[in-house]
């Protein structure tokens, strides 16, 4: 290496550091003049570096999951080939391959399901089960809180198992940011590295890189405020702005991270092996998210595309089980045509579970819809999850169609605004009336041991300590919820 | 009221929720644009104000702990009176009430102290004590963590239990102004509003007045370093900018509120009944906190307007001593002399205990200094304590004078900013070589059940959880230190 191209390299790094300084910097209250002199830097060294090279600086792209076992920014990464050079253009209507070249699904002892109670109440599908992983049981219905980073946020992990949680579901997308797949493999998969008990569910990553792409004309309600959140999300991680979607091939998806601004390929295999790292008890395949107004045949499409990267994903998984069940995601949108073959398809393969995902409607009627439809065409014996979707409202319209898990991110994230989940609605605890109001936060619901009053205070003064306590009573209220759907159920009222 | 008056008084609530709005944006990330204008909204209500009145807004000052049941912002106050016209200009000089003035202090059985064992070690002074209060014992020396607005920031009562808490401070300053001593009470005091089982020390709310206070030319090393800190806890409280001092009488100190602006005035009489209150276990009574580089002279005067100050406030306290202790605060700068007169003076009344404070020098070496001179003018059958002063190095540096209990908010602030105490120095845990360091915080301490790695995941991603973790650990630390302290106390090492 010449001297120069070791300075080149040299003010390479600076950059990248800057860079991320400068993110810190602007992330955190009160650093303006500190966020000022870091860009001042950032652009000197930019300046330096073109100086140096004669050209524009330009970040280098990084493939995923071959994600960095010490330092990202120190290792070098081959260039991405561009589709049309590695690839023959595909047939976006391919069929993926069929059930028989897969071996038959058979029974795994390290993860079961087993129907409990089905009501008896007529028109109803609800059921009672019990999941079992080798991390505990689940008793379904039950509600699944999201832990984006490894972390449920404001609760440790005693926090979250008295207030009864059974099943976590992380973000592989945030994690194959930070702090990189590879990280926590190395600490022995996920529950190793969070100290987490209980049972774990992660995504393809696919998700937040389809929602945090740049919202189109073509996005109906449902993946506008898809993209909403999950642009929130990405901030709460730590981010001014949301990651963004740079390609999609038959290959897979590029992406840029809203960490460090690397770019990061995400393909079935990839995805995989990157939860094969994480080592979650249920694991979940690439799919496409497509926008919701789109034409039924570009909808066809991505339906396809999903079913051949969920099939590369199967292949991928089974080729190392590692006591992982996969659950494939029925896509097809509204459409019902599309959502049976969908189904269909997916149900065809040796998949241990099915999850509802793709768009489902431009409201919660919509959504209803769909699964009064679509939950029927699940097989009877498997587990299945809605994604995405659990507000309390939800959770109690979508089990009588069956659902027996279901995750959101939304009891936990409203705790942190203010909003206070109780029988007679949400409570937002920043409203004055509560200043000196020493009774419970739910009368009905016995949760965490204090106050309104004392809620409103920590609030009001931004105390760490609300975001604890505020999420702990969220997250009692839904699993008593679900607690009394379940007796419901067996009581044959549900 | 006539209805221009009445609209008068609307004005004024909009001009004063308009300027809590605007300081809440502020103080919130990414909210510069609805900041901006909210900031238009108050000038716009100013400027009607003007032409409603014909004269300037101006905020009205509220006395304290008048302060409001409900809604400070609807509740008219009187306007402080001049003091010029209220009082007879007072002696600087003039002497506090002698001792004969007090009853004789009386043992209590709610409150008391024993000492276990003095070291034999020649030359020290160190001893293992046990504090009884009506809410445990302490056993002391004892570090004293700070719970500074009724919440030890991201701890729960359970973590901060568990950590081994025996006491925690609380400063009423913070409480003065959010929620309001009265709210407090009317809860049932800090334990309940709390929902605190462990033992509480108030301070008189002084201290964060005058370190809150413009600094000054003549402050020195310390209170310069105080009033970092202080603004900083201000503004961890949640608000931009701290408070400032607006006038100092024989009468008390009158601030504004850094929540909403009013103005306060805390006197001792006002500050004992805001502590009656608050209900914590030990209270203090209002002291004045001088700059470090004043005259001799400034200095005495400062010193007997403490001392008046505290000798009104005990006798307040004793009309209804309520199960709680009073600790008076030594005053005095570097100046022994004057230390000598303050410790005299104050150990003839019949206080419970003996707080060391005001300035202790420009460094740990001068207040050492500090502290073998005066800690042996103290009484020994009763306990003190050192104020503001509990890093590990200064805990395990002032227990051989004989300090028995000492508070510092350093060990969970530092946890905050990504500090980790181990035996072998902090651990910076942003740093990335702890990125896949699986090992415990301190392999020679154990704390939390996490890795180093975890840790700096969690922190690198501004999770919450990090502070929750992140602060037990180091109380943890903390509490494991001053036991070992005790023991080596107890074999006399110490």
């Amino acid at each position: 290496m010449t001297s120069s191209q070791s300075e080149v390299d040299a003010v390479r790094e600076q950059i990248a550091a800057a860079g991320v300084d400068l993110r810190r910097l602007r992330s955190i209250e009160g650093h303006a003049d500190e966020a000022s002199s870091a860009l001042a830097r950032l652009l000197q060294l930019k300046a330096r570096y073109e100086e140096l090279t004669g050209d524009e600086y330009r970040k280098k792209r990084v493939r995923s999951p071959a994600a960095p076992a010490a330092d990202p920014r120190r290792q070098k990464q081959p260039r991405l080939p561009r589709a049309a050079a590695d690839e023959t253009p595909p047939d976006p209507m391919a069929c993926p391959p069929p059930a028989a070249s897969f071996p038959a699904w058979a029974a795994r002892e390290y993860f079961r399901f087993e129907v409990v109670h089905r009501s008896a109440k007529p028109g109803s599908r609800a059921r009672v089960g019990r999941l079992v992983t080798p991390h505990g049981v689940v008793d379904t219905p039950a509600f699944v809180p999201v832990g984006t980073n490894a972390a449920l946020k404001a609760l440790d992990e005693r926090h979250a198992r008295e207030a009864g949680v059974q099943l976590t579901f992380c973000n592989t997308y945030h994690l194959l940011v930070h702090p990189g797949p590879r990280v926590v493999g190395a600490a022995g998969g996920l529950h190793k590295y969070m100290n987490h008990e209980g049972a774990l569910i992660t995504d393809s990553g696919g998700f937040q890189v389809f929602s945090l792409a740049q919202p189109s004309e073509d996005d109906g309600p449902e993946l506008k405020s898809r993209n909403k959140r999950a642009a929130t999300e990405a901030k709460e991680g730590g981010a001014k702005s949301g990651g963004s979607l740079v390609r999609v091939s038959e290959r897979g998806a590029v992406f840029r991270s809203y960490h460090d601004g690397r770019t990061i390929e995400l393909t079935p295999e990839s995805s995989v092996e990157a939860q094969k790292l994480l080592g979650a008890d249920i694991i979940i395949p690439l799919d496409e998210l497509p926008p919701y107004h789109i034409t039924p045949e570009r909808l066809h499409a991505s339906v396809r595309l999903s079913h051949r990267w969920m099939a590369r994903s199967l292949r991928t998984h089974l080729a190392n089980p590692q006591q992982q069940a996969m659950y494939a995601v029925v896509h097809g949108g509204t459409d019902q045509t599309m959502r049976r073959e969908s189904a269909e398809y997916l149900a065809s393969l040796p998949f241990d579970g099915f999850a509802v995902g793709g768009s489902l409607g431009k409201d919660r009627a919509e959504m209803l819809e769909l699964l009064a439809f679509l939950m029927p065409l699940l097989p009877e014996d498997k587990p299945n999850h809605l994604l995405g979707i659990a507000d309390p409202e939800s959770c109690a319209a979508v089990v009588p169609f069956g659902v027996d898990t279901m995750d959101s991110c939304n009891p936990t994230r409203i705790a942190r605004h203010g909003l206070l989940l109780s029988t007679a609605g949400a409570v937002k605890i920043k409203q004055l009336k509560y200043e000196a109001d020493f009774g419970p936060i739910d009368p009905e619901c016995e949760t965490v041991p204090h106050s309104r009053a004392y809620l409103h205070h920590l609030f009001k003064q931004h105390e760490p300590l609300f975001m604890t306590l505020a999420s702990q009573h969220n997250l009692i209220f839904m699993n008593k919820l679900m607690a009394d759907i379940r007796r419901r159920i067996l009581a044959d009222e549900i």
